[in-house]
């Protein structure tokens, strides 16, 4: 068995997120091992290295998997690109070495959330932005973004009740720019528990709002309690960027 | 009656092109006038600077409407963004001279038409790029794109064949561009014959593709005949950047 490793961007608009849902064609997962098993006539199951949302995108999937073929990796890529929905791309498939997994060899990701801070509509980006055109205090959102760097119990920003397993995630850094007319919210960490961008970037949104104090997030992590964050921002503004490896 | 002018971007990926035909909703005119006609509560005709095709885009079209109304421009940015669906944006409306219309004032018009020159497939701008992975040389069109500028006949790069008035115009600018992944056209002119844009750029990736010599364009203009130029590129590289006006 040979060991693969592709870079997939998408925009996720139109799927119930990366984890295929039993049999079901509507996530991005479902999608492609669809396609890999009919190209490589052999059931194929695909890692990736995390789920995405329903309605997130992603620049720099990546994703692993094993198959005995042999096809050149040039080849496949020709047949992905052919026979998959044209919101779904190919950008890379290697030979990857036989330990290596997506999710599990994954060491780091960085994510973008994007708001379109603005009265004139953007057009063209809508589903890649969350339009808000209220005035947003950056300032105060950077005061707050600073106390979410570090290594934290981040159970506050997990939508998941059940979480069982250590909610504890180091965020290497937060960086708020504004880019024209843009809000561009970067978030680089060593991995991230459910919904945690979005509830991250609700609440510093809260804050920019001036609904909330600029000095809430110490409170909010030291009470474990999803209800004191704020709410989950839209899934169409995230996208993930990029997966780092060792 | 007041006279208005409107700036307006579309995603024209689902619409049959600016230009309203009969009553149907389908075109970027038709939804613009049933929305300004509900807010204003009298039939409103709109005049564009001129008409985009089928599946074409626009950054910055511009439109002119005559009213009887107290609304101020800024309620009406408000009514329009609220009732207009999300792939067409209002980016301002503003009070006009009494003489201003979009058309006939309209000096001269920038269009931007985008080729996504790479293998790897553009996911998030799909709608807004003619996807061409093959190797484009450059230099050659740009040879090529100089013969265009200036002023000429251009009935050779127009689709109506039974086009009456002078097919001559004066092109001000033809710039062409490798933005990393992506060639890009943009030209000025005073004004564009039907399809014209997308006939000249049709014509130069056939020139990048080495399937037609650089030195061909004066044969093609002098020649008069639609069928000596390229083929019609995509509608959907194409994008109305800016009208101009004295």
């Amino acid at each position: 068995m040979r060991n693969f490793r592709m870079l997939v961007a998408y925009d996720g608009t139109r799927y119930k997120g990366w984890q295929r849902l039993g049999s079901s064609g509507d996530t991005i997962q479902g999608k492609l091992e669809t396609v890999l098993s009919r190209m490589l006539e052999q059931p194929v199951e695909i890692s990736g290295s995390g789920r995405t949302d329903a309605g997130a995108h992603a620049m720099g999937q990546v994703a692993s998997f094993r198959a005995d073929t042999a096809l050149s990796c040039r080849e496949m890529e020709a047949y992905l690109r052919r026979y998959l929905p044209e919101d779904i791309g190919i950008l890379e498939v290697t030979e990857a070495p036989p330990r290596f997994h997506a999710r599990l060899s994954a060491t780091g990701k960085t994510y973008v959330y994007r708001v379109w801070n603005s009265r004139r509509p953007n057009v063209f980006e809508r589903r890649y932005v969350y339009q808000m055109p209220e005035a947003l205090d950056l300032p105060a959102m950077e005061r707050a973004a600073a106390d979410l760097v570090g290594t934290h119990d981040f159970l506050a920003f997990c939508s998941n009740k059940h979480f069982k397993k250590s909610p504890v995630r180091t965020i290497r850094e937060l960086r708020i720019e504004r880019i024209r007319e843009e809000v561009r919210f970067t978030v680089t960490g060593d991995g991230f528990l459910y919904n945690m961008v979005r509830i991250l970037v609700g609440t510093l949104l809260e804050v920019g709002l001036h609904r909330r104090d600029p000095a809430c997030i110490p409170g909010i992590l030291e009470s474990r309690r999803r209800e004191n964050a704020g709410e989950t921002a839209p899934a169409r503004g995230l996208c993930l960027m990029e997966v780092y490896y060792e």
